[in-house]
């Protein structure tokens, strides 16, 4: 899609979009882009792939999905703002399912009208996306569907509900027998309400395919993520998160193609010990709340510092890609069961006991040889605000340094951020 | 029990209180009591009940439940901090359900080792009365029942399980045909748990027996929320809200006994035109987060304000009683299916949609002749600060006023709060 010259107004205009509001935005997030992502040394050459994603967010990407639909090649876009939407389930029908934008503060006035101040940035952060109408994926989606997970995003879809078609899933925060068969029927419903969007049938071969495709681009960013371990590490955590936000946004086939290109890449550097960082970098491991586009704050603080992240146990990190769906059914049924089974797995902080998510983080520690350990909350996230406590225990019980954080969208902090990770990057 | 001189200090140290801390904590709530309850005018005489229920509070009552353990005529104290954990079950298996303290802020430093700072007042409330050893319920409990309810509560269970036995309860969070299964099965679980921790069987007497008595007790309430209804009211909103936090902590039959007394002088003194404040004092509808023991910092400004809380629509009022359980079920399993359904219609913020707690509302300042709805939130209790949104929506529609309120257990804001409870009983 790189240089083409296509004027995009038209398609915002079509989506109901604030055009100047949206003017402002792209620019500021462009100006951040430049100064997080192109100051970066010696990044891999096929990390070109994210400069052309990045430049297409809103515009060529947007577009190709209108245009597919358009064409009939997809029936329908899907929006979502969390990892247990299954997006095969989606994919199977012949539709599309896209994170919608939720990575930065907007219309905070507006939002505040609806929302309490003390929210989450995340959920302010779609509700001001929607309110401001900013957000060419929210704006094109045809039915968003949420999920029951926390607190406030189980109330905040209420809100969001007024203002598109949205169908919710009711997520488990126990694992039990019975809570799995639960999941299982909740993932057969929604293939009845996406099938019901979309007019088309899932049908075991076009589940099948959907399945496959999936885990490639699952693969792919398992290879990605385990060349990471190498000191020096071949590529950044700052491209390794936009890759990992770019797995919800972009085109899957594209999207794998790009990651296996890039882990060719680093395969190379590996071998001819080539870094992003120079060897012996302070190498932290990042876990907490996930960072969706362009909450690229932390890791631009860490890394600039001097510091490299070299894994992300987050839903924008491993939690996407560790764990594949079962290749293995015959039927349709048995392939829903198969990809209900994979995300009821998911490590996330609804969960309780939660335990396998400290145990993913000490066991990435160890595989990716961090050399400490930040833990990082959105403000008013409680789950994750309360999990800080027993992965702090858990971190010194396996001898990494550990510093968590609790953060938010705004700049005002960054200050505070850079001395306190500057320090924690000396001590480890 | 009242003017027996009894010696607990014995007993507080047999539950390894930290007597000292209690002392502290019993005389500030004492001073409390006086300075809020005892300075009300025209009280009716039978609200003595009350008086001496705060008095053997934390001593006659826990000595007479643990008189009653060593004699066998109860088996185990089952601790709970919510509504949803039935206490028609554990009356039929021979123990007895008791609230434990969660109403003030103690040790707030212990607590903020284990808890963040930012965590809701109720959950910091009952982390510190165990921290600090100064609550006679907590420590004389055999068993405390948890409920995954909020994130907060989810998370803080997790803790303190380290320091208690606990067993959780996972409550939906929807409302369909197979949650109301799954919450049945949850509570056949518990029944089996609780049988297993007092060593005796549920049978269909006994169960029918407390499905009895408890709706006695809520026969009692609803017949008291009944006679709040006239103008002027014969009972303040702080003693109806203690006769509320009374029915988590007292003898049943004895409860009963009291509420209906009190009941009976209420309805002579409306037949009289008799009041606790002045016809025409400004009548204020409450709904919002429970309120424990000590916590009626802001009934006590309302109601020296010059207004008079007329209902609580909260887990300390009307959702305590409002729903009875069918009395007819045969089989042991059937009652338990009674019980269970009878608590699934609880309007808790918890449920999407959460349409059912704005009708109650509106109904209850319908019925109540309330002159204005006042609804509270304790801080970071995500819940209600979200729903409070919708509260105004639907007060609005109705002709109510409408005044949302955050707080915590400090006195710091009760100036403030003053000032704009003032301002809005003016208003109305």
């Amino acid at each position: 899609m790189a240089g083409e010259t296509v004027d995009y107004y038209p398609m915002w205009k079509s989506l109901d979009m604030d055009t100047e509001a949206h003017d402002g935005l792209l620019g500021a997030v462009g100006q951040m882009y430049g100064d997080m992502f192109l100051t970066q040394h010696n990044r891999p050459k096929s990390t070109s792939y994210l400069d052309n994603f990045a430049t297409n967010l809103h515009s060529g990407r947007i577009k190709e999905m209108l245009d597919a639909k358009e064409q009939g090649r997809i029936k329908k876009i899907i929006g979502s703002f969390c990892l247990y939407v299954p997006e095969e389930i989606v994919a199977a029908a012949g539709g599309v399912e896209v994170g919608l934008c939720a990575g930065a503060d907007w219309a905070p006035e507006e939002v505040e009208k609806h929302l309490p101040r003390n929210t989450c940035p995340l959920i302010k952060g779609f509700t001001g996306f929607k309110l401001g109408r900013v957000c060419p994926y929210i704006e094109s989606a045809d039915l968003v569907v949420g999920e029951n997970t926390r607190d406030g995003k189980k109330k905040g879809y209420e809100f969001f509900a007024t203002q598109k078609p949205m169908y919710i899933m009711d997520v488990p925060h126990v694992r039990t027998d019975e809570t799995k068969q639960m999941w299982r029927n909740e993932v057969h419903r929604l293939a009845e309400r996406i099938e019901q969007e979309t007019g088309q049938k899932i049908t075991a071969d076009s589940l099948r395919r959907a399945i496959k495709e999936t885990n490639d681009k699952r693969r792919a960013l398992q290879r990605l993520g385990r060349v990471r371990a190498a000191d020096p590490t071949p590529i950044s955590g700052l491209d390794s998160l936009l890759i990992t936000q770019a797995a919800f946004m972009d085109d899957t086939p594209r999207l794998t193609a790009a990651i296996n290109a890039i882990a060719d890449e680093c395969e190379q550097r590996v071998a001819k010990g080539e870094g992003v960082a120079p060897k012996g970098a302070k190498r932290v491991l990042y876990t907490g709340t996930p960072m969706a586009v362009p909450n690229w704050k932390l890791f631009n603080i860490i890394e600039k510092a001097g510091g490299v992240v070299v894994g992300e146990e987050c839903c924008t990190g491993s939690r996407y890609y560790k764990d594949l769906v079962d290749e293995g059914g015959e039927t349709v049924d048995e392939m829903i069961d198969n990809v209900a089974d994979r995300y009821l797995n998911i490590h996330c902080a609804i969960f309780t006991p939660n335990q396998d998510r400290e145990q993913d983080v000490i066991g990435m520690a160890h595989d990716l040889h961090a050399d400490g350990i930040i833990d990082c909350s959105l403000s008013f996230c409680t789950i994750y605000e309360m999990e800080a406590f027993g992965m702090e225990a858990a971190a010194e019980k396996a001898g990494f340094p550990f510093m968590h954080v609790t953060t938010n969208y705004s700049t005002e902090d960054a200050g505070q951020l850079k001395t306190r990770i500057e320090a924690f990057l000396e001590m480890i």
